[in-house]
């Protein structure tokens, strides 16, 4: 290993001076990436992942032609950066994969069936991780390998993170041998975090956070140091792209639910501040999120995965006192504005690990407010939230169930259609029966399209699917679909199965008209 | 209302004076239960449910038959006796039920369409109650009347419950009017509970539990004694039903799991004692319980939610230093060996709240390895614990995915067929895809049958259909699905949408055989 010299910004970040020493070029680390090596890497929706090392990897192997000849398995909190496990996935770099992703080539790496891929909760991912699920089939029951961006790093060798905390604390606990990027590109986020490790059982302890704003843990990831095999300089920041702006569909969706929440407000079931929030990504989330800077309701707090630029405008509005999530996800814009005003906004934001944001625990306690988008919803109040036609698989479940399964208020928001290759209504997102499940009708309080909001709470199923069909439904689908679920009951009631009606041969028949004929709506008979 | 004097075994088990004066017959009480009036019962798994009021009520009805025009809104914890739920359903006197129930007259009902049943996670279930989602279109937002056995009053007024707590603390917390039974025909039962309320966000604390004998409430339930309507005496014990034995088949999947958690052992991921044990009610649950008794295992603990005679022989093996727990549904023979040996047992046992033996909060912390049996489960691990053909309602979801989502062994254990009416396998419980989702891939680590063992954990779906398949399946249905899985897998891969792979239109093709021909073997071809 050549020894570098550490520029002046490197220096300033760096506290532990043994570590300089260990500064080196990815170049110098390759003999620890061999063919079939597990890997860690920091990281959560696109930010605070590493950045030089995947890089160099890639170019390696597209340099020599090594495209398949070395792969790995690829565990990441959340999704990372196009520009490295995208790239990594359209290499041929990647074997196996968990909890989430996004991208086009790894999508298709997953479809082709190159890329085993498992999602998992994003709370429990890093518990499973510790619990040595995922690595009982290694020699050592470690990653081999785990690399991490730091946006500083402490006297006592423990790393400051950037924009995410994700699993990296997790992924830092199960690695046996430990590379830090240091990103001299970003400030210090020193203070940002709220740092907590896992226990085992039976030695784990409550998560005694009782308000959004409460600190339980440290700043920084502790680290042992002698597993750090190098140190390396980042110099560019987060890829991230901007935001998708709010249509006029999300903007009736944000109006529906807003009104719910007045509603709720008036019969005192939520307090006039609401209750915290988790909002997911996308343009309905952020007509949700746009909607509430214009409402009534003040002191507003967030608890949440993911931090996106309409929280800052709804920060600016002075309606929104307090955000935590594990995550930042500006859009480069937003990242400007952040650091600009870092003043005004850093003492009302705090970053946690993954297991922390999306803890069923916490989320229960605070009582939170769950919104996300599906694929599809079902009459019954299923939603599917990864496969589409049971089969092709997105992103992966993310942090959907945690939020859905222990919310106050489990919300699911979807436009009513979606277009199909030739009919701009083709895919209809209410359906009589998902092609997967991964949110049961027993975690979902509220369904809610442009057309309508449905309150489904304290409905048998047979109540929930005439409020779903009549509420949320596309007026061109409405009619096919009380065609089926009355058909079903009518058929089921005869034979005393009615609890939950299906015409079972043919709940799949919306979907094969869409496959065989290009839209749901061709669909001629049940 | 006439005042009655009240028996010296009465009088022994009021320690509340004025209450004395509220002593009175179910017939004082008619006028509380108008047609419509939404009712809540205390009693969880057919033990601790009022017995005398409800059985008036029915008398009632069917002396002057009033079928059908005294109809109720009826909660409960979970199941109650069936000489008052389900004598109840066939006089149809229930309009509206939730969470569980069991009973062939009620699931009649519920099948039928004339009870809007709606099954909930029997950890929400008492949380949403206190929310006022079940009673938002009541007028007073409340429940009625809340009808409680109790095997002592204390001189607060506070009630020690009897065999179970289940939703009593949340029903009593929503009831306008409360009717307590004291039960003379059991022993005081004081001592033996840990009692906590529920509190409304944003001012829900923890639950301080981090081992499983954590005592963090009191002993009794606190009631408001003004809402005490009528005072009831209760002369005969909770009907319940003789254990079912374990089989040959049952025995098999104890041995594959006792083999499992060795095998764990041995390899660093859980205690040579083992994590707390969860595990359901049938005779599977029975076997693997009565496997551990002869096991190497010792200083067992249990976190579950029903405690059956098993656990008797489990104490009695010297192998369980501890067991908690909703309810103790003994048989009649294991009350009389429980109530017998009293000061063996009554140290070693805890019953609290539903709310808390099913705490996710507490069921991640404890590690505790969950065990339940589903109706079916799929080649890539989605299980159905509840509706028959997708559509008829068995008993409920129960506390199934309170534990298997939040466990840290999540086990489903089912014997590999059932029989159909024609053909002695005739059903296989492994299906290439669920008729109904209520745990979903992301919630199992370990399926198992008599044939054998599928860890899955960290395996994606592809994988996981293998070893399933492999392993799980009975012989004869093992080539069945092994074809249309490879079936499957061919057509997907081919068209990119093979993350996992299915036959969207022929899916339930096996089901079809089942319902058309009498065996799901009988399918022709995919």
């Amino acid at each position: 290993m050549t020894s570098l010299v550490a520029s002046q910004a490197l220096k300033g970040r760096i506290q532990r001076a043994s570590f300089l020493k260990k500064l080196c070029r990815p170049e110098d680390l390759l003999h620890h990436f061999p063919n079939g090596a597990s890997i860690g890497w920091s990281g959560f929706t696109g930010v605070g992942y590493p950045k030089k090392t995947p890089t160099f990897l890639a170019d390696h192997v597209e340099k020599n032609n090594l495209q398949g000849k070395l792969r790995y398995d690829l565990f990441v909190g959340a999704s990372s950066g196009a520009e490295t496990e995208d790239r990594w996935a359209s290499l041929d770099m990647i074997s196996r994969r968990s909890p989430h992703q996004v991208g086009k080539s790894i999508a298709k790496g997953i479809n082709a069936g190159r890329i085993n891929f498992f999602d998992k909760h994003l709370s429990m991912f890093p518990v499973d991780l510790v619990y040595g699920f995922y690595t009982k089939d290694r020699p050592n029951n470690k990653l081999d390998v785990v690399v991490v961006e730091a946006s500083a790093i402490k006297e006592d060798g423990s790393i400051v993170p950037g924009a995410s905390v994700g699993a990296t604390p997790e992924l830092i606990q199960v690695a046996d041998k430990i590379i830090i990027e240091v990103n001299t590109a970003i400030p210090s986020f020193e203070g940002l975090h709220d740092i907590t490790m896992t226990d085992l059982p039976p030695h784990r302890k409550p998560y005694l956070v009782m308000q959004v704003e409460d600190r339980i843990g440290s700043t920084s990831i502790p680290i042992d140091p002698e597993k750090v095999i190098g140190i390396i300089e980042s110099d560019y920041q987060d890829q991230t792209s901007p935001n998708s702006p709010a249509d006029e569909g999300s903007q009736s969706i944000a109006n529906h639910l807003i009104e719910f929440f007045e509603h709720e407000v008036k019969h005192g079931r939520m307090p006039k501040s609401l209750l915290p929030l988790q909002s997911g990504i996308g343009n309905i989330a952020n007509a949700v999120i746009g909607g509430l800077s214009e409402s009534n309701f003040y002191n507003l707090k967030v608890w949440t995965e993911v931090i996106q630029d309409t929280f800052l405008d709804l920060f600016d509005s002075g309606r929104l006192d307090f955000a935590t999530a594990t995550s930042i996800r500006f859009s480069p814009d937003g990242f400007k504005r952040f650091y600009d005003n870092w003043e005004a906004y850093h003492d009302k934001l705090l970053l946690r690990a993954q297991q922390v944001s999306n803890s069923p625990e916490i989320i229960r306690r605070l009582g939170v407010i769950g919104m996300n988008t599906p694929v599809e919803v079902d009459i019954y109040a299923h939603a599917n939230s990864t496969c589409v036609m049971g089969s092709r698989m997105l992103n992966g479940l993310g942090g959907s169930a945690d939020f859905l399964r222990s919310a106050k208020y489990s919300i699911m928001h979807t436009p009513s259609t979606r277009p199909s290759k030739t009919d701009p209504i083709g895919v209809s997102c209410i359906v009589p029966m998902c092609t997967h499940v991964d949110q049961t009708e027993h975690d979902l309080d509220v369904v809610v399209t442009e057309a309508g909001l449905a309150d489904v709470r304290g409905l048998s199923p047979r109540e929930r699917a005439r409020v779903i069909i009549d509420k949320c439904a596309h007026d061109e689908y409405r009619p096919i679909l009380k065609d089926y679920f009355e058909k079903a009951e009518f058929e089921c009631l005869k034979k005393g199965m009615g609890h939950e009606p299906h015409l079972l041969w043919n709940s799949f028949d919306m979907h094969k008209a869409l496959d065989q004929e290009g839209s749901m709506r061709k669909i001629k008979k049940w």
